[in-house]
């Protein structure tokens, strides 16, 4: 199928910053209704964070950015504010990061203005860096790919653009991209509803399957390359992501089908020595076991719901992000990404 | 957690003969509702079968043998009842097994009593095979042993407490089963509708999970053994399946988790010498973009939807029948075992 060329491709921008409010379209409504919610404190950031309006950890820094900014201009209690913002979603690794660099600016000096500022350059940066490593996975396609990804790591995750879903609108850009399979990612769906949305808004030839068809679908030779997010990455290169991340991993290395992370260096937490160390969330049964408030399996079926998995290093071919392209991560290979 | 003794086990018949109706459990309102519908003709049969009224391959072959008493009870055509019966779910092995079987029976000059008694008999084998699987499955086990299935394979799948599931029956019985994970097997949900109702009415201490989390529960070390059923077990011991059941087999084989397939001798298709021969239903895509007509996806995007998957026969370690235990299944062992 011909690919919609660049120039059509739809501006997704799911954070708009409009005179001394920040806009955000709402996730959850997704694909069914593009509503935009305003914020005017930096408490209505933390509650739409939190409630999930705003989802994706480089796309949640940036909110929680804004929301320092907000803060300052309106003479809120900083302390209080920044504490309130770094408790709205508690395991997203970028969400420290832009608070912790929002806070040095503070510290140095800078007013409402400049931190209104240091926040439009994260944005800034956030979309830039994504489009950088849009590029860097892409040039590592000789010949037009079939990539299959997983959860949604697109606009919508981001600043704009997307990481692993940044690399597949970099690849047809390129004209290195055949297609594209989207797994739905149970239990949130954030493939079936997000980045079903923001393929089909760019015209890129997208089919979506049940999480469990990926590897039928490697068998039939249909897929060159898995590519996802990240949620953390640790020293020695393991990866936290999406549950079913770590299922995909395991079958790509047994069907020869290369394995790629994308993910801004943000989301590197070299305190953190391997993977087995990651906390993984825990969310509740009742988010398998209904859906949109149908109930699916019987009542008080008891059901185990983690939300991340962890990919080790071995089975990841390349790590990309926007300081480069690291091959076969390790711990040495991490120290000198970040170094 | 104490399981239910034996004694307390509800017994699920999801298939009766009462007079000269046939009455079935309308599985596609599990577990939320328990509502019986009759048939009275063939017709009334076939178009169960072909509602899916009545879901699992011994199942459907169980209500196929009565639909061709039921046409020889009413005086119907019989050659038109039986192909009416035949075109009902083209794909499932056992239902042309049993008609066959029917067929020979009327060839020998069997009336509309010995038809009936015939197709009580297969039922009746049917329940008896499946309490034989499960002892002989669950003999394989030296202690209690974590079992992750998928699909349902139960009572509502077979003439009574099922093949996999049969095997999960039969451990709890011999006090060899420590905990049972179910996936919740996306599209069309049979892990978390039915195989959570089976195990929830017989008190057996369950966790649903979504498909893509088995592979972290596994590198987890806790699961022992993955139980599954199978549509159509061919001539070199490729085995069809559920969608997701190959994703499975890989995942064990990595993580050194045992594989197990519990399935009737009338499973098996020797006519057919391996797995990539057997053809692979491909449903419609609203399966999967939509829930209970709920739409998960935007309008329009495009899904693909493939029910079954083939496992490679190397990657079973055991494939169970009525017949025995075959380890290792290859074309040698296949021969011999249907000798």
């Amino acid at each position: 199928m011909p690919q919609a060329p660049a120039s059509q491709s739809a501006v997704i921008t799911p954070l708009q910053w409009h005179g001394r409010q920040l806009r955000l379209l709402d996730q959850r409504l997704l694909p069914h209704e593009e509503r935009w919610l305003t914020a005017s404190s930096s408490t209505e950031v933390a509650q739409h964070i939190h409630d999930m309006v705003v989802r994706g950890a480089p796309a949640i820094g940036i909110a929680a950015a804004y929301g320092v900014a907000m803060a300052a201009l309106g003479g809120e209690d900083m302390t209080v504010a920044i504490a309130r913002l770094a408790a709205s979603r508690p395991t997203a690794v970028n969400l420290h990061w832009a608070l912790a660099r929002m806070q040095r600016r503070r510290e140095a000096g800078a007013d409402a203005a400049a931190l209104l500022r240091e926040a439009e350059a994260i944005h800034a940066e956030d979309l830039a860096m994504n489009r950088r490593m849009g590029e860097l996975g892409a040039g590592l396609f000789e010949r037009p790919v079939s990539i299959l990804t997983h959860c949604n790591t697109g606009a919508l995750a981001t600043g704009g653009w997307g990481t692993a879903l940044g690399v597949i609108r970099s690849a047809r850009d390129a004209a290195r991209l055949k297609q594209v399979f989207a797994g739905e990612t149970r239990p949130w769906w954030q493939g079936a509803r997000l980045t079903a949305w923001e393929l089909q808004k760019e015209g890129i030839d997208a089919r979506l399957i049940v999480d469990s068809a990926a590897a039928s679908l490697m068998a039939a030779g249909a897929v060159d390359w898995v590519i996802v997010g990240a949620d953390r990455v640790v020293a020695n290169g393991d990866v936290a992501n999406k549950i079913g991340t770590y299922s995909l991993a395991v079958l790509a290395r047994h069907h020869g089908v290369k394995f790629m992370v994308v993910a801004p260096s943000s989301t590197v937490d070299l305190s953190m020595a391997r993977g087995a160390d990651i906390p993984i969330e825990q969310r509740p049964g009742e988010e398998i076991t209904t859906v949109r408030g149908q109930r699916i399996a019987p009542a008080g079926m008891a059901a185990l719901n983690p939300v991340f998995d962890v990919t080790p290093a071995a089975l990841v071919d390349v790590l990309v992000t926007e300081r480069g392209v690291l091959h076969h991560p390790d711990e040495a290979g991490m120290r000198r990404l970040m170094a």
